[in-house]
């Protein structure tokens, strides 16, 4: 089969021939891969950068959709038949640890995250486990919903765990307005009644925010969008900073963007979140990271895309166009999230 | 009156004579200060390092109890009495704003916080508002129960916070067994079923976390007790960590210390807390301040007080040894806390 | 002035002239009444059904907006002016209790009812508390809004009590589409992604519910709707049932309509629920009352409305009208809310 | 092998051979049972009052302990082996459903209860899951625990659920102080700080409470114990109550001991539980039926018991004397809980 994989850190992936996976246990589910989301995560891999770099060479992806292609023994009595439309959940937890008896999917002591630490989806076949299968409705197209596997689910976790926090005449502010951030201002719109405010760095993404449902969106500018955030607050600051980008100074602005009480959450990497131990008591501030979802969060997602309360924004491409795509979205240039297709 | 007040900042207090307070509005209540507890707020507010630093000469004392004196209108409805013997929540919080409606009176946006921003309790009266008030039983001697207004108060809701993520079969870490870590110790014992590690930078305090109830108690020795934990929980680290010194490497060690999913909790100050955005996501950890607490945690610690569940450290001295009382605090000499009888 | 008033039980309410109220504490505020909701409570007091009924002669009118007329001296330190547009939490909460304290002012141990336990709204002036005053926004006509008092701020506490079983592919039942239901309808929409299904008598209230947002909505039928909810989940039952009848039979078929782990929520009143103990543990349900809300939640549901995602439905008549207001309403004659003006 | 069989309703259990089980799919578990506890709802099923009476002749026993005996390939990779002692979860959860993803394993929904719907414990070996399977330290007797699997996790569950309510200065009622109520009166205890009344019919089961730590225990009387609750606290009430009883006048009692605000949650069963609206509404009570518990909860409680702060009354008797321990716990002459050894 066709595979998008890494070959060497710093260089380009490469479409190459690899043998099919194979069920091996009875957890197992091989799935024919409709879609693949491409992520800031796959860039950062390339660069050598994530915490536990794979070894090489091995196959990105890990925002994956498809159709059923053949299960284990466990997989089959849960009724999953070939040609089955399903989403993937990016984690294949092992349903016997504490974390997932809990519902802590993300948290498995156990499992693996295809495309992370074993071959994910940038294939036109990939193993999968049954406890990460959700099976879409008979027709649907799974193929431009891909994002919702991660970029989705990664942004709905984040905004649960704030909701307590939000209510009618609150303030968020999501920074940052890329794959996540663009289902993040919906969620917030139709989960709370919060005011929505989306900081970006480019005048396209600013008006991507309003058109999302943003009460206000800002460009970034020199100082993160500080200002506009005390501003339209009245000098109070925010109840939430959902920040995506967390990468140099968003987080230290972020930390000041929050009101007495508030919390920021961190959905994105690469920079250092700080504070003063006195500032975090006197403003009994909430500092908090956010990992993917759960299971029955994803399941919740496509229900809302199903409903079509939160809408998904992706553009599908073929697998023979991911160097350019991979570019695109390190340039800044991709609306929403672009999508793989290995067949294509 | 007699009151111990500050007339420069890095100079010790004095003790002088000065006009006692009257009530002014119909919330207002004068409480004839029994006991007064010394705190290391106390020390940083001496060398000038408060957030806001108050205007000088101001009498120190944000920790008191003692009788009600004299009680304006509203108060007298409530049906206070001269004589009464009373504990007070160390914020006179107004009652109407967002924050109080809520119950979180330590966010009240109109209070103030005497011994901190207006004249405390190192006097013979003082005053406070009927919302700060809570009655003991008849006949209780409040004196030695003041540091219970506060050191007692801000561990009770700092342990609050955490009960959530702490069961049978977890782990919580005390960094700082003082007047407040004292009181965490026992709370943790009472109200969860978690295993407790104390540690401390002394011999004498690490003797008496065991004496309190810890599990296990460590000095803080070179790596501020990080080994210690990660041996004790077979390296799977600390459900949650609570920091009552917060100062220098504390907070750098405290966050070392968690486990995927747990809690660092800053009551302490001076440090500076920090991560990369990275290890907050990946290992999903939460970094929360914690303030005083409210005036129904206050009431509901005088009743396990009263219960016998939660005992007291204190030791009263004559409010003329202040500055004694305040260098052996300073030299982490005090076991519990250290009460100043204005009377005495 | 113009007062409202109910004489003997099971007689009409007669419109008559009585001595305008005082202030007499420093919390009292004198409120120049603009509106006042007539609600089906009114009927069963008038039927001597209130559990405490009141001494007669009094005013009735428990939901109420207008202007501010005179404060005492706490109330005038919060800033109120004579004019100033308001809306009246029902309950005039002490502030001092644990109820009161945690932010539960409707349990709180020493307030009133004005207009179920001393005299209300149907009157051109009525006393109240500081602690029930909700400023609107200058220039903001409060009459028609008075409804929000009771009638909203009832639903949104019920509604905000059954949030946390509500997920995106969950199901809740709206029993009653008058004053309460007719919000309910709209909060479950605005504040979560849950289907819902309204079920009332006429078919003018099925169409109502259905201009309002509900999914589906059934006329009650035979069967209460029970068919149509087992039909609409696929037999497995709604995850909540708010019930804004609870009288005679509605109670049964509410508990009939839970599915495995959900809740049962009463908000009307009249009739008995009832339960074979070891439905209760097999189908591990919850049946729950719920009293009016507090006054932090009436703030945000004035937010609401303000923002447009809440709207009312309401109709002003003159309080000459009294009579047969509030026949109408016995008749369900009522789309959302009557609106008495004792100025016309 | 022996197993203990219901042959026919309303007669005794006959121990009879019959063949043991086999592994049929990956996660099937064989299990060498230790202890078989003797449960009322055995009592209940024997009398052909369970909800959905099984097909005759079954095996009796839902609450078990002993050792692995076999495993399937997917138990198998989880460590388990031949010997290992272990505890069961008495519900063969699926893991894959809505329930089981969000740790609700007691509602999953294609599971089986053995001992109620399969074949159960009362015999030398018993088919469970991996699912179900807890590991005990090596060289744990599990035969005296065997009760902790339904009696101990069916009142954590019930007294987990109330935690949220209970705060120093409350009260909760446990109504029957049998194999549940044993167990309840020690959690409550562990893990708050709430009052506990005790209430039983025997005078030698409320001194069973007092020496589990109840702080005050009461005969039921005539009134059910209700004028002692009001004694106990001053008229106001119960903040929570805990039926394990749940039969004919209990829940009538319960409804009427608990305060506003305060919840009623039922555990036995046999009664009807039934309140007016009016009153639910103007006390705003919670009514709330409790399954068993979650594997997780299991998991608590083992450790509980390890850390000696729960402790279970058990003794244990041959198989043989089953008809005579079924005879002593419907004369409520049993302390605890009988475990029945399949070996003896």
């Amino acid at each position: 089969m066709k595979a998008g994989r890494l070959f060497e850190y710093n260089a380009p992936v490469r479409v190459v021939d690899m043998p099919e996976p194979k069920i091996e246990g009875p957890m197992d589910v091989i799935v024919k891969v409709g879609g693949a989301g491409v992520c800031g995560t796959d860039l950062n891999i390339q660069k050598g950068l994530a915490k536990d770099s794979p070894k090489l060479p091995y196959t990105l992806g890990h925002e994956n959709a498809g159709w059923i292609e053949e299960v284990g023994s466990v997989a089959a009595m849960s009724g999953l038949r070939k040609g089955d439309p399903v989403i993937l959940h990016p984690f294949t937890s092992c349903g016997l640890c504490r974390a997932c008896r809990g519902g802590n999917d993300m948290h498995c002591v156990n499992g693996h995250f295809p495309g992370l630490d074993i071959d994910g989806g940038y294939a036109q076949f990939m193993k999968s486990s049954v406890r990460s299968v959700i099976k879409l409705a008979d027709g649907t197209d799974p193929v431009p919903l891909a994002p919702y596997a991660d970029a989705g689910i990664t942004s709905y976790h984040a905004v649960k765990k704030v909701i307590p926090l939000l209510y009618p005449g609150s303030t968020a502010v999501v920074i940052g307005i890329g794959g996540l951030g663009h289902f993040a201002i919906q969620m917030l719109k139709v989960l709370t009644s919060t005011s929505v405010i989306g900081i970006a760095r480019s005048n396209a993404k600013v008006e991507f925010a309003k058109k999302l449902g943003a009460d206000a969106a800002f460009p970034a500018g020199n100082d993160g969008g500080l200002k506009q955030v005390r501003d339209f607050t009245n000098g109070a600051g925010a109840d939430v900073v959902l920040d995506f980008v967390a990468d140099k100074e968003t987080p230290d602005t972020g930390v000041k963007m929050i009101k007495k009480g508030g919390a920021y959450c961190i959905i994105g990497e690469g920079g250092i979140v700080s504070d003063t131990t006195i500032d975090m008591i006197v403003r009994e501030l909430t500092l908090m990271g956010s990992l993917v979802g759960t299971y029955n969060e994803l399941n919740e997602l496509m229900e809302l895309n199903r409903m079509g309360r939160i809408k998904i924004t992706s553009k599908v491409y073929p697998m023979s166009d991911v160097v350019q795509v991979m570019k695109d979205l390190k340039d800044g240039k991709v609306l929403g999230r672009s999508v793989l297709d290995p067949w294509k």
